[in-house]
């Protein structure tokens, strides 16, 4: 049997800003599970796969950092479309840099909205083989507060999915952090 | 950057037995994620890749189509334990062929006892990079009867878990077959 001629398989990955690291870093799970994705399921054959890297920007918190800012004209909106934009683009960057140093081909987008509704839908639409997710791991006591996309995803994302438990040994001081 | 040098990845497939097919045939899920293993992840990089199959008997349901039989010696129990043994072989056989013809360097082993809890002790002990599980995709109301090792081991295993949901064109009349 030869499974050299099935078509490529698609991954998709879900990635985001590092709440720690300073703009634009990606986030120590998100960067995880791509290295992890890279480093076990592609491994030398980097033909045989796509990496589909999905970006969700959440409205709010993206602006959070604006508190000061005073909007006074429509123009102020659009620049901070721009720069909000400009962020998405750079974290983007990180991944499909990488990708195109290791000759695996890759495609990658953002989106607006809530990361876990958004995350399943592109599922839908996309229909990707795999769905990668990095986690925090975090304990139940923790997850009450914050919530996981990746547990919502499991449960709901209409492909398998694997949860790349974030290493022990990156976990910053407060793990709600990543 | 090269990622051929990596270590193989170990991937864990805990196989069982068909309940509707007659013995010796592995189950309609676990062949699935087996297949959706070799097709999607291995793909044509056979070197690249160890396969780790396990198979749980549980010791209660394999007895019990023996319930007319009398046993009346120490024979009698070396007989029936010699047969669950080679249930357990001529399932694994299957995969270990199909393994062989491919070119992908595998494992197999059986183990007595709860298939959630002897999945998730395996795991501890091997260590594979993934556990990839077959599951029949039933919804909530038949999960409350008949339970999930997936949704189990997706919560507890201490390693990555993906779960690979049979195809609908599969699904058997009662979908609690398998």
């Amino acid at each position: 049997m030869s499974t050299s001629e099935s078509p490529v398989t698609w991954i998709m990955l879900a990635v985001n800003e590092s709440t720690i690291r300073g703009y634009p870093h990606a986030s120590i799970s998100s960067r995880g599970a791509f290295e992890w994705t890279l480093q076990k399921i592609v491994r030398s054959n980097a033909s045989g796969f796509k990496l589909l890297f999905l970006h969700v920007q959440v409205p709010d918190e993206d602006g959070f950092d604006d508190m000061d800012s005073i909007y006074a004209s429509p123009e102020d909106f659009k620049n901070m479309k721009n720069r909000d934009r400009a962020r998405g683009l750079h974290l983007l960057e990180f991944f499909v840099t990488r990708c195109h140093e290791i000759g695996v081909a890759c495609e990658s987008w953002i989106k607006k909205g809530d990361p876990k509704e958004v995350i399943c839908l592109e599922v839908k639409r996309i229909q990707p083989d795999l769905l990668i997710l990095g986690s925090r791991g975090l304990g139940p006591f923790q997850r009450v507060f914050v919530g996981t996309v990746s547990e919502f995803c499991v449960k709901h994302a209409e492909c398998p999915v694997v949860t790349i438990k974030r290493r022990s040994d990156e976990t910053p001081q407060d793990p709600v952090d990543d």
